[in-house]
């Protein structure tokens, strides 16, 4: 049975973006795949980013991914669903593949380059990144890999990493691939300024756990396709945004009757906008009920991330042991 | 109470160098500071050093390493002493200093541009060792670390770490001090060439466990002072290997009588190796005999080790235990 591993970034408030490109794709991968989907919110890779990561926030917004998860639907009875932190054998493993990896192939990653090329001083963390990351995923012997396009090219060092132990110690660990997740599949900013991204700020995003109320406000000043100038202008709504999130969250023939109203000005921005947040109510507030609900008995995510961490161990610590004789630890 | 923190190097084999130099220290230091004096046998280094690691081997150093320092006299019971890769908090603090150490810093070690200007391909490990090294003397929040020249930079780094650490997150580690060990002291190879170092291979050491009649091979043949052409010319023993051993071995009397014949011509280098081996019998006969007492009874070693661990995982703990709340992981 194929293994499924995923790192997910402890950044709280995920927005559409995140949901339709990844946390959809979680429950739907865990559906498949149970317990050999695993999920690890990968908090002890947060402060290598030093312009998102504030120490007196990581748990909170470790919590609240979390949280924002499992009230999408990921089910961490179902699926291995955990934070990084509590599973020490990640850094343990790291450093073993630190000590079999070229400094060279570091420097050549593109994201290492682009995020050092902006600083003065360059963090350690930043460059050994793909390497913990590579042990996160073979900790697992996970073989699949759903990731961004960003992060393609860290899976095939991981590959390398992989191929490189086996060489030196004897056959141990799969070579995992990467599987393009729909997260490379942008999602414009409601500000109608390129892809949404929580780095841009707020204006940008619409977060899945945001009151109806703040989104609609957004939605009502969201730019729409240029060329309606008046209400009586036909409109393309496949260059308007709004068009874009209908895709997303609005049923088939609602879809066709926008569009269809849009091009013919038919409708205007306006009612358009009204029936896209019928579709947002419709995907969101469930979501948010369970998210509120969670929020009301935090317990649950703690002690599922809990068992997550104790599931996850049950996999990592054998591996570990596997490895420790490979690579010669005395063992008492 | 001020806590030393030393790490043992698993080389297996080790040489009166060690002996005079570190070992010794680690015994007498014991004696002074109990269970404040923490000896860790430093595993997880091991496979950095690309020349002299073999995982096939390194279980076996490291047990050998443990061996004969208990053999020397160190007492497990007395101080805390165990093996690097049994306590997991190493590489877990290690990768949380990656976070915060820049790259250049670890450039600018002398080591690292000493071994890597060597190799074509530089293993991340080689540059990531003083943060690792770092992590082992704070994990145990020790102010004194007895070290070799060589390592006097990296001690500075780990002051650098800490102050770093403290700034970022809050008051939490000392910046701990390196006092210089004898092992600085450069006792020469029995070859006649240069510092004794295993690097050089057996001929330029004599090994602590080595039997008296290999170590009596070696002294017999070892180069004395160049202007004793004949018995009868007199000879300089500051200038000559088996004077320099003679300080280390002999009681004062002897060193004085041998120096006297030396100079005077009064006994040869025969007869002056002789006095020497009697001296090399009285001190490292008793220590062959413990550790073939422990060789008998292999769980002795380990068990002493696994003690090590449990108490130093005691330490460990609530630091780490601290450090993670300060990051701002979640805590379950």
């Amino acid at each position: 049975m194929p293994r499924v591993f995923s790192g997910i970034q402890p950044t709280g408030d995920p927005h559409i973006g995140n949901y339709f490109g990844a946390m959809r794709n979680y429950v739907r991968l865990g559906e498949e795949y149970g317990k050999n989907a695993i999920y690890c919110v990968v908090d002890l890779h947060a402060p290598t980013n030093p312009g998102a990561y504030d120490p007196a926030r990581l748990a909170e917004r470790t919590f609240e991914m979390a949280l924002a998860n499992m009230a999408s639907g990921l089910d961490p009875e179902k699926v291995i669903f955990f934070a990084q932190s509590h599973v020490p054998e990640h850094t343990e493993l790291g450093w073993l593949f630190t000590v079999i990896t070229p400094v060279g192939e570091l420097e050549r990653m593109t994201q290492y380059k682009d995020k050092a090329g902006k600083l003065e001083s360059i963090p350690a963390g930043l460059l050994m990144y793909p390497v913990l990351q590579a042990a996160d995923i073979l900790l697992y012997k996970a073989d699949t890999v759903p990731v961004g396009e960003d992060q393609v090219q860290h899976i095939e060092l991981t590959r390398e990493i992989a191929r490189k132990f086996n060489a030196s110690f004897g056959e141990t660990f799969p070579e995992p691939k990467a599987v393009l997740a729909k997260d490379a599949l942008r999602i414009p900013g409601v500000d109608g300024d390129g892809k949404m991204s929580k780095s841009k700020g707020d204006a940008s995003t619409l977060g899945i756990l945001e009151p109806m109320d703040s989104i609609w406000q957004k939605l009502r000043v969201a730019p729409t396709d240029p060329a309606r100038v008046r209400r009586t202008d036909p409109g393309d709504p496949d260059k308007c945004l709004i068009g874009d999130y209908h895709k997303l969250f609005s049923d088939l023939p609602t879809i066709e009757l926008v569009y269809q109203g849009c091009r013919t000005a038919g409708i205007g921005c306006v009612d358009c906008k009204k029936m896209l947040m019928q579709g947002v109510r419709r995907e969101l507030e469930p979501l948010q009920s369970r998210a509120a609900d969670l929020r009301a008995d935090p317990d649950r995510v703690r002690d599922a991330l809990a068992t997550g961490a104790r599931l996850a161990r049950e996999i990592a610590r054998p591996v570990m042991e596997e490895v420790r004789e490979k690579v010669g630890f005395l063992k008492l």
